[in-house]
């Protein structure tokens, strides 16, 4: 999770707990139980894989967490962290923005390739803001990109669950200060050690710490008494697989508004995809990289070598002197040439991650593997456990801020790891050679 | 590794390069090879399980970091961090230190207990300070704590080994900017998954940054043009035992000495032990508290309880609403109510760890343990890894340092680790028991 971000419509998350029958209660968030109606949980649980939690486990679960008076839960204050991290990553960006939030009709029907609640059929369960309001707003752009994130969701999920044949845990949570999440999980399966995809749609107040410490980047936002409402949405994922000729992949897209004083709208996107491997494969990366560049080339020549570019520099281990992976692409703080055009390149951005990442586990899925090249993995395993804890932005503000739901920020983390003490792989080994890639990335396209 | 701290004896580390015939390289730390005529080297190897390192194997390793551009090794740039650390957890204290670098002969001949040759025999390999400097400053304070953390990390080694019947492997690297450190690690031994004992010596400037943030705590330490020459060194130590039934412990003691502009010194202690079960045993926790209450009780009827406090406060994770273990004690910028009288303290916790810890291991040696419980340890584990990378001030300082020697401060992780998605124990059974413990600290005597 690079950056756990997500969605706004203010009162959105309470129509929708009427609408499906949930209760309020005193801890920060909760996991909903999903209307028996709701046909997604039906077809996933008996077709493609997914498993709707019910109150019974998923929500004792969480019950226990906020009676214990524990400062986790609550998943989504995160997204203000995160989400001000993307403004502080390059805040200049942001004054030239222009708030557009309509979209043509055109557009609009061309997108949603049918009703908004046909659409919302094939979700998990059901989304974060009611569909009634969703169908209302559905020119908008809060609305748009949290059909999109619902369906990115969807899509990997069932991709992953047929390759697969495990069944995801789905987690609906809602957050006190308006919002709140689908977290869907697949842990020790046939082919996934642990697969993750999360989605979160959040609103609320920037912190006087948050808008802080934009200002401290040079940015002033100004806010009603050092206040500044926002919404924030965003879909994150983290596969993890048992083979260590499967590579972990990684990708979040995300979108943020920010109200100021006088009214004025700041919006932008951000996101990326990245991969793990374990081992070299150059024609993996070959084929991840270059699904990755089509969809970047089709929106701007530049995009594709600048957001590979940014993506080495983010996913460093700097105390290691590595990379975490062999990159792909990471962007923040995109808000041009127009709202739609942005949108439109995260739109195949998170298109292309089914793509990018099935044809690389058909490829190895059957790869035998030694108890070597298995420690190798776990060792690796535990380099990818530094840079989310002690670099990842996302998490690092997530975990800083009361009311995060920790389980979602911390799905990232593998289901095993190993550190050794001064593991340093023999020269001209496979190993060795991917320490090499880490330490001097490449072009790979 | 609360705070990885560590000593100075400014040209120190120079008399033992030219003594043990070490040469000089580039990177910014290296392994060094033993004298082949230093005594404990045999003795360890064939006796209690030390086993010192050649240039072959572990030379070569650093070396391989040291080529390949990384930002790791060195090692004790973690030194001015952590230490920076300790002077910012409680600054009010340090203006109030006052030098007192000699002792009384008779003290010193009490403490000794021998000559300064023969005490150093029974070290793990060659103190970083050299043997004649150490017996020309034998009366001042770094001297004296240097002899104190080389005897600690050799005394508990030795019980270690012979519990484990493995050995350590012996690691002597020294910093460019002058010290250096002795990083002992045992690894999938017997009993030990993963037993870590590292000394460090280390002597420099506070780099801008680190006066800064100083500065930023309110207390103004004058250097000159900014710089103020310090030396720290200490012994820290974490023990991961393969068996659920045995508990991981930590401690760390060291020493702090600063230099401002008009030549005044400020100098303090810091340290502590602490414990973490994967099962609460109520016999383990009061042998471990008492043994360390008695020690504390000798020097002051407060430090045992504001000390035991001090280290809940400090060992908590967060973002789980739960401390790492059931503690023990931990103090920081102790310079009162005397130099000698806070050594002697020092001397009696740092004697203590055997007595506290062995015990334990030897009532659980045998104890037999389910699957079920061993996936308990690894979850507990990953609860290590995020206090250790996410909030633990030493290891965050560390990694942050350029140069640091990156294994020496993270040989505090397990060799392995879980994160299992939503882990919540069953109702009543004794892993919740343990968490109820993590969630609200008890009085253990």
């Amino acid at each position: 999770m690079s950056t756990m971000v997500f969605c706004c419509v203010n009162n959105a998350a309470r129509t929708t707990g009427r609408r499906f029958g949930m209760s309020r209660l005193k801890g920060r968030a909760r996991v909903v139980e999903p209307p028996s109606s709701f046909p997604a949980a039906t077809r996933f649980a008996g077709g493609t894989g997914a498993r709707f939690m019910s109150h019974g486990a998923a929500g004792r679960t969480a019950f226990g967490r906020s009676r214990s008076g524990a400062l986790a839960l609550g998943g989504a204050a995160a997204a203000v962290a995160a989400a001000a991290a993307g403004l502080l990553a390059n805040a200049d960006h942001i004054q030239h923005a222009e708030m557009a939030t309509e979209a043509s009709p055109a557009v609009e029907m061309k997108e949603s390739g049918g009703d908004i609640s046909e659409r919302c059929r094939n979700f998990m369960c059901p989304p974060v803001t009611g569909i009634d309001v969703l169908r209302e707003r559905s020119g908008e752009m809060r609305a748009r990109m949290e059909m999109l994130i619902m369906e990115t969701q969807a899509e990997f999920c069932r991709a992953l669950a047929e390759v697969d044949g495990g069944a995801f845990k789905v987690d609906r949570w809602e957050r006190e200060e308006g919002g709140g999440g689908i977290t869907c999980v697949m842990q020790d399966g046939q082919v996934f050690e642990k697969a993750g995809v999360n989605v979160s749609v959040v609103s609320g107040h920037l912190t006087e710490e948050a808008a802080k410490q934009m200002r401290s980047r040079g940015k002033v936002l100004k806010g009603k008494d050092g206040k500044l409402p926002f919404c924030a949405m965003g879909v994150s994922s983290v596969i993890h697989p048992k083979n260590p000729h499967i590579p972990t992949v990684h990708f979040n897209y995300r979108y943020f508004e920010v109200e100021e004083e006088d009214g004025s709208k700041q919006w932008w996107f951000g996101g990326g995809t990245d991969l793990t491997p374990v081992y070299i494969d150059e024609d993996d990366a070959f084929i991840f990289h270059s699904t990755l560049k089509e969809a970047c080339d089709k929106h701007h020549p530049q995009y594709y070598p600048d957001f590979k570019k940014w993506c080495d520099r983010y996913f460093y281990v700097r105390h290691r002197g590595e990379t975490r992976g062999i990159g792909g692409i990471f962007f923040d703080d995109l808000d041009s040439p127009s709202q739609e055009e942005a949108f439109q390149f995260v739109k195949s951005c998170a298109r292309t991650v089914v793509p990018c990442y099935l044809p690389i586990i058909h490829k190895h899925l059957k790869d035998s593997f030694t108890e070597e090249e298995k420690d190798w993995q776990q060792v690796r395993r535990g380099r990818y456990v530094e840079f989310n804890l002690v670099y990842d932005r996302g998490v690092k503000f997530g975990l800083a801020t009361p009311g995060s739901r920790i389980e979602s920020i911390l799905m990232s983390l593998p289901l095993t790891a190993r550190w050794e003490y001064m593991h340093e792989p023999t020269k001209g080994s496979r190993e060795a050679e991917m320490l090499e890639v880490l330490r001097s990335p490449k072009e790979w396209v």
